[in-house]
């Protein structure tokens, strides 16, 4: 069996990295990293990786909108499962340096979004300084002379420093405790996740227009098999102006009745409906099932209409 | 073959009696008269009659409430036709008389209650004697010496007065002009009537209370597959205080699609469901059919999904 | 003060008598017969009575459909109160007379249905002979000359015998041991009862079209603003074909808001809207009020978006 | 009077001052750049500036969810009015310089997301290096001596490269010929803006959970009152698991009834509802008002219920 190959948002370092490590376990893997998410979706439809892990919600490094767009164009994917990573930065300086020696932050736009009042307080008066990664501006902050360094610090992932010969100047650095990234693994289509009692379903759906009544009507499909939605973004179709592009996740297995159904009904009545896959939901916590829609009384409900039809 | 005999409220010379003749066609049929519409079901369900021919709504003869009650309970019959009779009796009287001599009107109570306003217009200061049909009321003016007549006159349908020897004192007796009742032709389950693209299927269902809660979520059983009712009807559950029985028609055929997964839905979600019978419509107007609800929408959605789960 | 005059299903003996006792309470009345219930309601209309008590659901003594038509057309009236009657009979028969006596009964066809399978168990054989109203056929069993009888017992609510001078062969005689009556205070609009935490609203509504999603749609109406129904009935309007009223009990008084608020939007979006009354509710349980539909919060939101709007 | 000051996500020659002069027109303005959109909300909330023009939807220069949160949390703010700018860059080169000599183009993380398909077909093997602005990395490529430049060329909002002394290597940069951002202006809080009869109103509302019926309910106060939503967002509650925020907007004006009532409705239901200000709509078409939400139709059908409450 050979080593499957994970293509990620690198350089080695970023919180992606840590997720794909996280959803890899034990497992022995390839890691490879691409510059963007659209290009590791691309690794993956043209055969050069396997999977692809890819920030999905709530990032700090970009690519929530890349991903959705991404998965939604182009050769099917699928979403294999996915994984919820805390967000808090190590503020990585020079080894011997410490907070009062920073004037400057080299990071990625995203990451000092998630940092500036965290920075106003603790280090006030500090600048930014745009990186195209974080983990680019903890390697040039380890490798430049250090008259030629544009800033004094770095953000990096917990427990990154050192492998860039870096100290840690401040730990925990956040504005939100709460902060994290949920990421997801996406490979080819037809891959077998099978139920878990615990699954999320990942479905976009076009709508003809913007009235309540669409997505109302749409969101039935859902109500009447009992099925509940996790999250629901809707954004406009660039080139079919009044349309709109719902992206979201209900709770269930495309193998549980209710969730089957439901996607039927979709499909029916939506001019577009794209499966992007059926994976273990990261809180592990069991799908509450209403009376009604267990697939025990899905099948017992339809065995009894059977009897009435096929006479 | 034999001949199929049909159960009716009789005597012969009701309305329920033209209806079944005009059910039957050019069929060569038994018509066995019964005292109520619960003993016409229940020769249907001891075997000593194939078919009765049942009021269903709006009726001048009685039933409507028996009928449902009498479908809904005991051994299971279904519907397989409907035909819907306009309400206008004849005044019929003794031979050489007319509408100056008339003081009192023999009739059953509900064919008094269609015709009061034309009586207290037409025939002011004439009262109402009550007989058990209308029948048994132009039998007694037909049949019993004149000085004992309780009254002089009787309500009968079209075309019936001759058959008792009796004239017509005046004809299209009705206060509404478009009353109608429904009749339905009701059997033993499992008769096979096919889809015509024009037709109804009968369902009764029990809520489990009183909100408008759980009778919206009822309705969007129907709603989410397009589905349209054309009556409902509810009455509380004599031994069940809170619980709700709703008898209702719904627009298309068990063997539809979009109809069959409605009922599915029911039967997963409400605590009774009653499949009372598919029939023609008696309008013959065909069934709209709303886009994405068609049976071919319905496969070829069904088969997406099919592709997404069996893999 | 003049005593107030209530127009009730007559004559004197009817259950409707009964429950306009019971709900006039110690208060002295004046009841005036009617000789059915259309007669009543007129006789409120034109200023004959103060009020009228008529039968409203589950009647044993007809009366329900009448009693929805005559309300919903002419002269606006208005509902003051409800009672709920259990509905059991005792068998009268003359005194000396027995069971064993039996062999034909006289009462009002309802009054027949209710108790007909009683008849059959416990004294089989028995006919039926219909009568005007039950206590006509009491009065009959009691004034009329033996051999001039056309049958030997009579149907009449608990009590009632002994007021014709007859004996009760049997007594608590019903089909269904919950079988009840409800019956309504009818007077001219503009009478004022005020709210009491346990209330009902009666109104009627036309839809322009049998389909579901326009049933779905009044009840949002009900829904949106956490209002329950306890009783919903349609029935097709005789001479507009397609169109369907709706008869509808909800629980509430209009003069709270989460009320006042559904029936605007009924108002706005329904062809014909009647408004019945508002009066306490028999059961006397206060109506649920779920989170957010409180005059209080309806207030508060209100004022909230008045601040909004004015400035 | 003074002139009004304009605070935007600068420096001069972005997107967003492109759209601040839309949205001013003739008036004369004072613009004030700011650091990022937090920055510039700020600035109006403690008086520094009057407005602020910030990036609402589908941005290039990044700021949606920045927008969204900084609206959402704070001291209230309303907006104003909106704009929608198309979004295609000039590629600003050195005088002299042509496609040929690119080899790295600087520009903001968004604005490169937006033109990579068009850099890799036309000027393969183009490298991006981030900057914290278009405008940044233009005034740098101006500015900077040419040994020490980063990169050779930047992406540039149309008519801007000349005011740096750049020239124009190719016009009309952009990967979807559809691309464009709508943004809002946004000031303190009872500013008034008449309605238009073609109006948005922005919404913020927290759901307690991530049910879809939670969400159905929500939009159900829509949907009675016939008000159509142009955007809805959700995002989960950093702070609170499980409880969702929707951002949406609603077409018509707060002084609109329809608008009044649903958001009557939502401060009712919901546990956080924020205003952010009706405004008139970009497109300038009339809101579709449909049977029974006129202004009229509401104050005829509150008029009608009123009389029958206060009596």
């Amino acid at each position: 069996m050979t080593t499957p190959r994970y293509a990620y948002l690198g350089p080695s370092g970023t919180f992606t990295e840590a997720a794909l490590y996280a959803m890899a376990g034990d497992e022995e893997i390839e890691a490879l990293p691409a510059v963007d998410v659209p290009t590791a979706l691309a690794m993956v439809r043209d055969g050069s990786a396997d999977y692809a892990v890819v920030a999905m919600e709530n990032t700090v490094e970009g690519g929530v909108t890349a991903t959705l767009d991404a998965l939604a164009e182009g050769e099917p994917l699928e979403i294999y499962g996915e994984t919820v990573m805390p967000i808090a930065f190590d503020l990585a300086v020079r080894e011997g340096l410490g907070l009062s020696d920073i004037g400057s932050i080299g990071a990625h736009p995203h990451a000092w979004a998630q940092v500036r009042r965290w920075v106003s307080e603790v280090v006030p008066g500090t600048t930014f300084v745009p990186a195209a990664s974080n983990a680019a501006a903890a390697r040039q902050l380890a490798e430049q002379e250090f008259e030629s360094l544009a800033f004094d610090a770095a953000l990096v992932p917990p427990g990154v420093a050192p492998r860039y010969g870096l100290a840690v100047a401040a730990g925990a650095v956040a504005d939100s405790v709460n902060a994290a990234t949920r990421f997801v693994k996406v490979g080819p289509p037809g891959g077998f996740v099978a139920p878990t009692g615990a699954d999320k379903t990942t479905l976009v759906v076009h709508l003809p227009n913007d009235q309540s009544g669409a997505l109302l009507r749409m969101l039935e499909q859902f109500a009447v098999r009992g099925v509940n939605l996790s999250r629901i973004e809707s954004r406009p179709i660039s080139d079919r102006p009044g349309e709109y592009s719902f992206s979201m996740d209900a709770l269930g297995h495309i193998q549980e009745a209710r969730v089957a159904e439901a996607v039927v009904g979709l499909k029916r009545t939506c001019p577009v409906v794209l499966f992007l896959g059926s994976y273990p939901a990261a809180h592990g916590e069991p799908t509450p099932v209403i009376a009604g829609t267990s697939d025990l009384e899905f099948e017992a409900a339809n065995e009894w209409v059977r009897t009435l039809r096929d006479r």
